[in-house]
């Protein structure tokens, strides 16, 4: 605290991402990577950014990135926006679509960046609670609001909400913009992409840190009507004006463009989780139905916080959360076979 | 304009960088890029990171960055915050330092994206005429303020101001933080950062995209107490965890350890500024005295609007700006000898 923050800032309460140790020998499942590298065709296209060109700014708009996420869902260039992870998208959604004196509802256990962002932007948080089985009621969003956000398949729970129950929630805030966060959707969901033609108030966002095995490299995105997608890039134009690099425009262009081997890699990840689940529950735990690249699970009668520091010993690295109704639940990313099976091994041996 | 848009989006007053043209037989001479391609051993140090490695999210903290920018100005690395280009790092603080109620000084010619900072942080804006050579004059800053900006040296006029008055500036303002934007000091000033311990309301930012040459990278940097670092950190802990990857921190902390090559590009374009502003002169033109990669020339008798347009007809963009007190004068970006002569050489045919 000191004289020269702006007021705002003594009161943030930043967010604290799974931790990304130095050690390379852990079996790392706490943060949702992919187990999968990058398209080789993406590896290819940052390799041909790596040259003199790099003294020049990279194309401020990233058009061609815009093309391929543009050309992949069948929509048009300018109902694209890209930024640097979705995080930074989220960010600018928040600034200019969320700010209406009214609150802004989300899930209750949901990605614990939106809390952040209302505190960074002045927003008045309003937490809906899931119900019993940790599932969205769409029913509960009916009350006043300054927009709606989620993520889907939620996070960390993995569960999924239905394309016409999230219709429906457009349906009934059409002066509101519904924000759907699809980091997760290609494990498992249909994206709501395909809504945004009818819908005004809908901004779907993904990333490219999960599905497509970049997070390394930092790109997200937003699809949505016209007038939704202007107001981030005004945001985006009056904060930095370019905000991805040559490299990380080129490496996730290539990437959208690689149907067949994020095809591919999207079904290893989905099968090897349906084998992590089977194998959690021979072992007693749990499981939310997940369809994300991720599961959320607890053991009736063993301690989460527990079972999380005995896995560390064994060199396992799973993310448990502190807030109270899913403190006794463990997020536990999908890995490699080999990973998911050292995961296995180290709670048998428990 | 719509209904979903926080109020203050409409107002917003976005930035327009200089052009960043797809032809690329131009000579370019238009956003200060650096006419020499990065070090080779920032090069090699991001193919380095084009790997499976990717699929991990970066360090949130980018220490292998930050410690070489710490090295390199013999500093703490506690005194170093580093973020996607210095507009992310300017963005930051603006939001972060610089909300206090009162306004924010800087000068009336100066880098055109503080007053639309201004704008997306809600601060009210107030700028200070350069004296007539279009020089900070300290005096003219002793009245009340949130905080004072100012490039050094200057944008778009390339003119110094001495180490000695930027500490005037510091003592006279103790209760305000006082921004030093170098992103041009080291084609011929001397950085503020050896105030940095003495003066707890000092922040320093520097930019990889100018001395460099990584403008196509997106690397930007902060020095200053830990106290003025802590408030950028909760912001940035707020906004985007992440805000650099993998391959940015490797490449710019090898530019950062590649003294050799660093100082002798810079030494190579001061060199050709010096031949250019000579060039220039003989040629008719004022040349404000420049200690950056770039001249700010204005020729008495003919229009510089005029001028930009038939040098963009023979190939070579520069930069005019349409505000009122500068609409005579050109912002010359140091090119390569090659770019130098082309320019001279279209000056000459007109």
């Amino acid at each position: 605290m000191s004289k020269f923050w702006s007021p705002f800032v003594k009161s943030l309460v930043p967010y604290v991402p799974g931790e990304q140790p130095k050690l390379t020998k852990l079996v790392k499942l706490n943060t949702n990577e992919n187990p999968y590298g990058p398209s080789p065709k993406a590896i290819a296209a940052m390799q041909a950014e790596l040259n003199d060109d790099l003294r020049l700014y990279p194309d401020p708009n990233g058009d061609r990135l815009k093309q391929a996420v543009a050309t992949y869902y069948g929509v048009p260039t300018s109902q694209v926006f890209v930024g640097n992870g979705s995080d930074e998208v989220l960010a600018h959604a928040f600034h200019g679509l969320f700010q209406h004196g009214k609150p802004l509802l989300f899930p209750d256990i949901s990605y614990s960046f939106y809390p952040v962002y209302c505190g960074l932007y002045g927003i008045q948080a309003e937490p809906i609670a899931l119900d019993e089985q940790f599932q969205i009621r769409v029913e509960d969003y009916a009350r006043p609001n300054g927009g709606i956000i989620f993520p889907n398949p939620n996070a960390p729970t993995g569960c999924l909400l239905a394309l016409e129950a999230v219709e429906r929630l457009l349906q009934a805030n059409p002066d509101s913009v519904v924000l759907v966060d699809e980091a997760y959707i290609d494990f498992g969901g249909e994206s709501a992409i395909s809504l945004v033609s009818k819908y005004p108030n809908l901004l779907v966002t993904q990333t490219l840190s999960k599905s497509r095995s970049l997070a390394g490299l930092r790109v997200g995105l937003a699809v949505g009507q016209e007038d939704l997608i202007e107001a981030l890039e005004r945001i985006k134009n009056s904060f930095n004006s370019y905000p991805l690099d040559r490299i990380a425009i080129a490496g996730a262009a290539a990437a959208f463009e690689d149907r067949a081997y994020f095809e591919q890699t999207c079904a290893a990840v989905i099968e090897s989780r349906e084998q992590v689940v089977a194998g959690l529950q021979a072992l007693g735990f749990e499981v939310l139905p997940s369809a994300a690249n991720f599961i959320f699970a607890r053991h009736p009668q063993r301690d989460a916080a527990g079972i999380a520091a005995s896995l560390r010993e064994q060199g396992v690295i799973v993310r448990h959360f502190k807030q109270e109704r899913i403190a006794q639940f463990l997020r536990i990313s999908i890995g490699s076979p080999e990973q998911n099976q050292a995961l296995l091994d180290a709670l048998a041996a428990l």
